[in-house]
């Protein structure tokens, strides 16, 4: 499995509209390896979305980046974006809630 | 929802040992509240370990820190923990996998 993390900062005030467009185009990801991706933010930094994605492996995620409901999704996000941080890649190894790298998300 | 992500060095060597304490005491806290706890390593960073952690709340997670499962996994690991680092919290938003906040996890 592939995995990776990260902050992405919103202009200022479209914390929440960022947010938006990065789960808008999640749903039809399960279907292309994707086990895992989670949109969060910050009460005390309302600007500041973090995603925390897992895929079966980094294949798969590259390829998800020409899929037409990723690229509207980027393309509405990509405005709203001020910065990117904190960016981390890794091999999930186990855990709770963790969909077995062949089985499709719940 | 209540969510966290960190880094957990090992001393050197104990990379994989590490991440097996963290994974052993999971399987229970679905029944605590726990709706994601993910443990991943790094390819280039061996002794490096990271948690992802989504919680129904943050009173589910301090409390699941009394659970005797919990605590005999922070007893195995903290002889190889070398420093912690990275750590964030934030609140779920929404994504795929995520389990809705009242449902136990796969």
């Amino acid at each position: 499995m592939y995995g990776l993390h990260g902050r992405i900062d919103a202009t200022e005030g479209h914390g929440e509209e960022l947010a938006g467009h990065l789960v808008a185009g999640t749903q039809e990801l399960g279907d292309h390896g994707c086990l895992l991706y989670v949109v969060s933010r910050r009460e005390d930094a309302p600007d500041a979305v973090y995603v925390y994605e897992v895929w079966t492996d980094a294949d798969a995620h590259q390829a998800s980046l020409e899929l037409s409901s990723v690229q509207d999704a980027i393309a509405g996000a990509r405005p709203l974006i001020a910065g990117m941080s904190e960016r981390v890649e890794f091999t999930p190894v186990a855990g709770l809630g963790l969909p077995a790298a062949g089985s499709p998300p719940p």
